[in-house]
């Protein structure tokens, strides 16, 4: 008998679900169709602040496999402009409503379900927050709205509200399309995915783009003028703005997934085992940015929407899906990025992630350089470690740099990941040669550092 | 009672030891003199190829540390140009003769010592090998010898022997400075550190930069004219040369350890515990070139003279000297190095290397790129993996690539350093963001290669 895979959300996470399936199981044994509500598949959401900034073409080159590669290479009926509206567990059925097709609505049996409805730009109530020219990135739909409104108006003005990753990626697109851009964040610094001496270089860096950038500030309303945004209105100040991207962070798109019954955690994400399922959910798998995961340091829910969580956790959903087996057994938080030519990144666990779990710890800091320093454009980089008093293990980095910084984050997190101590990665072999690295390469210095100050 | 430490060789391992002992011993416990037989202290000989090639300034600007600074911060004697010719364990007193001096020659008695004598370039017995235009590149005084030749000579033609890190380096080094070079290698490929697949992209890459590589060739002897040498013969051809470098590797400079009665191993390198003490010798130490390591994968002794084991070598040396505890529990063989615009690296086993220590293995190489696939300057590398058969075990891993690629072999070392598995490391929580990586990690890509492989 063939059975039949009903994939929700043809993105990242549920289409690497349903190749997965495929690889392992033929026409004949399984059935796929997936849902899409928008426009396209299998994309770069990471991607579009670098379209919208100019940097990348879009939205194209961001599909990483369109409908009719999933339809003709991998036999998965692609329903484009489908939304989903109903999932019947008892029934075991989806209700789904044709977008382009005045919302006729068609119900499909399935015998097994994956929910990867990603998920939602968060947006505050603020009066105003509805008007035109106010935008959350999101979807390639959200970004090429955006691209639109910037060729078409061509705003002089625009206002960014957080300076998390989006913010300030989407700041630093908006200044290289001419605009001035003021950033306005709650917290006292901006990218708060890091602690605040390393935030600290982040403003120098933003600062250095020609961005303003506006720490403990909260937003009260947007003003609008005939019907499109013209400022925003904090509790400290006027910021005029013919533009205003929120990017407050998203939070899980499982409204669904809990009408229907589905359980949901902490977070508000689809609470799932290591091999995808949700849990009391018999057939019904979940993978993206609407589940959460488990933090590896602290045991914690943690919902942390990245595209790579995404591919590996609609992969594991689909090996077994398909009769294979592979698991996820959580995250540790590592996450990159670039502001202008400054390069961060981090791993494990910030100072206060350690304290609010309790964990004693020190960290140290220091500067080095990315290749020998008589080398030619041997650059900076910072790196700080974080490490448990008494054991010395490590317990999260962050690095901010010129060049060739970011990735040496992989370094402490594959390090993280096993439960080195910082001695035991004094010992590390790793790669020297004047062109990559001093001949103590900055992450071991760092540790070296940091052991130092567990002995005292 | 002030004890006297007695290190023989004041470079990278015997000044790393020495600086660690006298932070944690000060100058009313310990006495530290060092002996250089050199101009230079504690110097980047990683460098010197990027000094003859003019990318870096030298001499100065590889010299981490002077004697000055060692002597007026570190209250260490250096002695430069004294050459320790003799070694007496009973009566705890070594030889030094002053070089500059007329070669006057004074004893020092001492309670603990270091030997780090670094290594000797390999010099076979060819015919002409001793004539004038002939060069082995090891320590900062050959650097100067090459440059000074090359500067006074102008050279139209070279040949470098071997096609090792150094050959390769320093065939590029002349290239720069505008001399036709032919590298002469024995085996049927350069870079023979990375298997013969990844070597025939070396190969591509000296194609490309005008260099004639000439493998599986035998070299017989150096033709001289007028004291001076003109050719190379091999057993295939005559390689006119108006210089020779020779990149045929370093052996342990290990003959006055010999005649002094300590232990050398299998590799002809001091043996030494994991403190770095040398075994059956009380108060003895060594580091850096002149010491064998274990492969911490194949449980063998090997002889891997390279600047960032004879760091930490050192360090750990001199923190046990200074009364801490401090190990150095061997090697994976990672290392690093580029040819132009090439990047290469490598960690853990050949596949020839897992043949003969027993293992059975799968491989699974993969090419992928350093960014987004749609970002700007994406550049392809090559991931090659190879993995125990059964277990499932990381072996080794090789990387050769155009940016950003060599230093990625470090989040593989710090992988196989752990035991990890590949079917382990598809869920590495690794950095990812468009300008630093495709969504899935070139190295995970590898990994998800080779367990489909392992699979089957």
């Amino acid at each position: 008998m063939v059975e039949r895979l009903v994939v929700i959300g043809a993105d990242a996470a549920g289409m690497s679900a349903a190749s997965q399936a495929r690889r392992r199981r033929k026409v004949d044994e399984l059935e796929i169709v997936a849902f899409e509500r928008g426009h396209f598949t299998s994309y770069s959401a990471c991607g579009i602040p670098y379209w919208v900034g100019d940097v990348v073409d879009g939205p194209d080159a961001l599909v990483a496999r369109d409908p009719k590669t999933f339809r003709e290479d991998y036999a998965i009926d692609v329903r484009m402009r489908h939304e989903v509206v109903g999932i019947d567990l008892a029934r075991r059925e989806v209700t789904a409503r044709d977008l382009d097709n005045g919302g006729r609505e068609s119900t499909v049996g399935f015998d097994r379900l994956v929910y990867a409805a990603g998920a939602v730009p968060v947006k505050p109530d603020w009066p105003g927050v509805d008007t035109a020219g106010v935008f959350g990135v999101q979807t390639l739909d959200d970004g090429a709205a955006v691209r639109e409104w910037v060729d078409r108006e061509k705003p002089a003005r625009a206002v960014v509200v957080g300076a998390g990753y989006i913010g300030v990626e989407m700041a630093e697109a908006l200044v290289r399309r001419g605009v001035e851009v003021t950033v306005v964040e709650r917290a006292g610094q901006p990218m708060s995915t890091v602690d605040p001496d390393m935030g600290e270089l982040v403003r120098q860096a933003m600062d250095g783009l020609g961005i303003t950038i506006r720490t403990d500030e909260n937003v009260r309303a947007l003003s609008t003028k005939d019907g499109r945004v013209v400022a925003v209105e904090t509790d400290r100040a006027t910021h005029p703005a013919d533009i205003v991207v929120l990017g407050l962070g998203v939070r899980p798109n499982t409204a669904l997934a809990k009408e229907a019954g589905l359980t949901l955690g902490v977070t508000g994400g689809l609470r799932t085992d290591r091999r995808m399922r949700v849990v009391d959910a018999d057939g019904v798998w979940a993978a993206g940015d609407c589940v959460e995961t488990v933090h590896l340091l602290t045991g914690q829910a943690v919902h942390i929407p990245l595209g790579t969580h995404a591919n590996k956790q609609g992969r594991v959903a689909g090996i077994n899906i398909g009769g294979g087996y592979a698991t996820f057994p959580g995250v540790i938080g590592t996450a990159v990025t670039k502001v202008c030519k400054l390069e961060v990144a981090r791993t494990g666990l910030r100072e206060s992630d350690a304290e609010r779990a309790g964990f004693s710890y020190v960290t140290a800091t220091v500067e080095s350089t990315n290749r020998a320093g008589y080398y030619p454009r041997a650059e900076f980089m910072t790196v700080k470690l974080i490490a448990e008093r008494g054991s010395g293990r490590l317990l999260g980095g962050q690095i901010v740099g010129r060049a060739e910084a970011a990735k040496r984050i992989d370094a402490l997190a594959v390090a993280l990941w096993n439960g080195m101590t910082v001695d035991e990665m004094l010992s590390l072999d790793l790669g020297y040669a004047p062109p990559y690295a001093p001949v103590w390469d900055p992450i071991l210095i760092a540790a070296r550092k940091t052991a130092e100050k567990l002995e005292r």
